[in-house]
């Protein structure tokens, strides 16, 4: 098989990405904290050949009422699915706002090294002055200048990683010495944010780095993505948007030299699969009788920067709302909720339900085939290189996407039918970079 | 059996905690960074029903040349051993000093969650001016700031655990409730090192804390250790040593208000097992062979902070050392080292010697029956409440200690043949700290 090849990820979360989910008589409730719930995801992804599995994350605790809102930390739940899988990926979110780099890409090298070459790293700056007001400080820090400390924090991440040379180890018995010290090189790094002597305290983890993924799709995320991320996950709700936004990305991608090739974008789906339409239809309309209004007309209100009672449930949005760039938060997701709603006229109730199932993220319903229709328009006309797989409920949505949905996409030959690699490089088909003793590092 | 019962840790450390283990020809030099030797030492140690296995941490990499200097993160590597393990406790050093205790505590609790009840904390400062110099610092705070950082730290992330009550997650499909916002309550710590808004946001861990543990015995460790430890690792040359820390730290204990019998005391110790007296001198001989006295000789020279040149090989120590207070790292390990040199006149070659097996921890070798003499002397004379045992080369020397003295200390009725509890406090027969709807938790 030569042709180009989809890439999916399977976005884990508690109970499903639907903010009902948890309420359906078929959940298990209490599944955020139980480390069994997702080592049966993980398995089931597995089973599905998804290039990777992903968990999302914000140091924070907000809304403990209407949803699951005990998570476990990604870094440790992804370790534990290390332990139960053997080659899917295992990509983490960590904020660059709220860690220290040492002690990020020592994590970072560490699961890699555990789970041989299987860690994928997705990098956030964390919006909110909540995350903030657990980190000593009183609100966060701007938007630019989060994405400057991201920056940075990133250079020295990869620098530690690089900082032993692939042949570093030498373990000479013998000669009792260990290590090459002349292959073990302090990093020396000053900036803005950080110094940071090095070198770090862990080989150099066997994908060369950890797979570098972004997700925000501001200006100042994409230009961010374009230097440095090799996967994108991103949230657009027509084809055509999915495909300026391709075309502009892979664009500012080449423009700095980078290969186009070498950064994949995967927009993120609901997909509510039916054996029938009919069924479908009523799996969707089930998540809509779930759906609490109130629960989503007050983080409706909480994304737009609005008081509540700006909010009647069947009006349309307020005229007035703020332009992005008065917006410190998740720039690209305030324009796509405020678009979609002027676009389709829909009032405060409409748009709360097109929101539950994937805070953004196009949400749809049909058959097996009709999912893989989708799938395949969006990947054949440059609208994505695969799909961040967002299941409404978990664990049934996802063993819907496996068992009916993974099949279509194979006798298609868009889909892989087994692993052929070993790392998460491998499944992207992303090259390992080069060490400091060899060639120039693929992430320049 | 109602006697008092020993508690075992079992001090996991790459190819072993004797410097020359990894050159031995049993050893696997490459170890450090294997999963799979890390989770059959876990399942020997669970075999061996020990109460507990320990990794030490520092986030700094130093002196790569001469020992495996290639480390993977604990609380990572401990989630890849909750997964291969189901009774045994799991306790990651982490320091106060270069962590935030919203991302520690997080971190904990999801161990906590993860391993069902086995996650103990071994809370550390960090000494040393390199380990700060990875973390934006161009040397470390001195070592009372330490500490009292190291105090607010601990009392922040208590509070966090304890931010979530234990009955606060309803899982109310019906009525739509997940938890009860009135008994999930921020913690507003405004402190001297930290501000902390709270909540956190995994749920109360199944132990109430995950088990604190320390191991500083400088004059603040100790202060530190009556006020916070449940269990204490320390370094004890001798047995009349060993005695006077006990009753010093349960007196300070109990001054507090606490129960002496709420912090378990163990003593390191390095056992070189031989199934004769001949078998085990001849393989403490096979350790100090492979000694390399240079390297020995640079560590010392660091720990004692003098120049390498004034320490001849076959000279005793220079009198001219600082007194323990003007020592910012280790006091009590330098203190120590200083009087097992002093008290025994020996050179900087024999010195090197009796600490290659444990860097100041008891080394001694012996026969099965001698070894368990030794702990059960110490174990019925007040000196211990248990044992950390640190096995020169692993697997090897634990392979020894969970076939041959376990047994002996079983038929003794001092350790017991099954685990009897399912948490990490269970084992060490602490009690579950209440939370904050119910009782006063058992650590004030």
């Amino acid at each position: 098989m030569t042709s180009r090849q989809l890439h999916l990820n399977a976005f884990l979360m508690s109970a499903g990405h639907h903010e009902a989910a948890w309420r359906l008589p078929e959940s298990d409730p209490t599944g955020s904290t139980a480390v069994e719930h997702f080592v049966a995801l993980a398995q089931l992804a597995e089973r599905g050949t998804f290039d990777s599995l992903f968990l999302a994350d914000s140091p924070v605790s907000r809304g403990v009422a209407r949803r699951p809102s005990s998570v476990l930390e990604p870094t440790v739940l992804l370790t534990a699915l290390a332990a139960a899988t053997s080659r899917i990926g295992l990509i983490a979110t960590a904020s660059t706002s709220y860690n220290e780099p040492y002690n990020l890409a020592r994590r970072f090298a560490s699961l890699d090294h555990v789970s041989h070459g299987r860690a994928g790293w997705n990098i956030v700056t964390t919006a909110g002055p909540e995350a903030a007001r657990n980190f000593n400080l009183d609100d966060q820090a701007d938007h630019a200048s989060r994405y400057r400390r991201a920056a940075e924090f990133v250079d020295v991440a990869v620098a530690l990683w690089d900082s032993w040379a692939d042949d570093a180890v030498l373990a000479d018995q013998q000669a009792g010495i260990w290590a090459d010290p002349e292959r073990v090189r302090p990093i020396g790094h000053r900036g803005e944010f950080f110094s940071v002597e090095g070198a770090l305290n862990v080989s150099r983890p066997p994908q060369g780095h950890p797979l570098l993924v972004q997700a925000g799709s501001s200006e100042d995320g994409k230009a961010f993505a374009a230097r440095y991320a090799e996967a994108v996950f991103t949230a657009q709700q027509t084809v055509e948007d999915a495909r300026a936004f391709y075309v502009d990305l892979k664009t500012r991608t080449a423009a700095l030299g980078r290969d186009p090739e070498t950064i994949k974008i995967l927009p993120g789906i609901v997909p509510i699969v039916g054996s029938t339409e009919a069924e479908a239809a009523e799996r969707s309309r089930l998540f809509d009788e779930h759906v609490d209004p109130e629960y989503g007309r007050a983080q409706l209100a909480r994304t737009l920067r609005v008081p509540l009672d700006h909010l009647p449930l069947d009006a349309q949005l307020p005229a007035d709302l703020p332009a992005e760039d008065e917006i410190e938060g998740a720039k690209s997701r305030y324009t796509l909720i405020v678009e979609l709603a002027r676009s389709e006229r829909l009032t405060v109730r409409e748009l709360i339900l097109r929101l539950g199932g994937g805070r953004g993220h196009r949400t749809f319903h049909g058959t097996p085939e009709q999912v893989a229709d989708t799938i395949e328009d969006w990947f054949s006309t440059g609208a994505a290189d695969g799909f961040n797989i967002m299941p409404p409920a978990l664990p049934g949505d996802l063993v819907s996407f496996v068992d009916q949905v993974i099949p279509i996409l194979r006798d298609r030959g868009l889909f892989r039918r087994e692993y052929t690699g070993a790392t998460l490089r491998d499944h992207y088909g992303l090259q390992r970079p080069a060490g400091r003793s060899g060639e120039v590092a693929a992430i320049a």
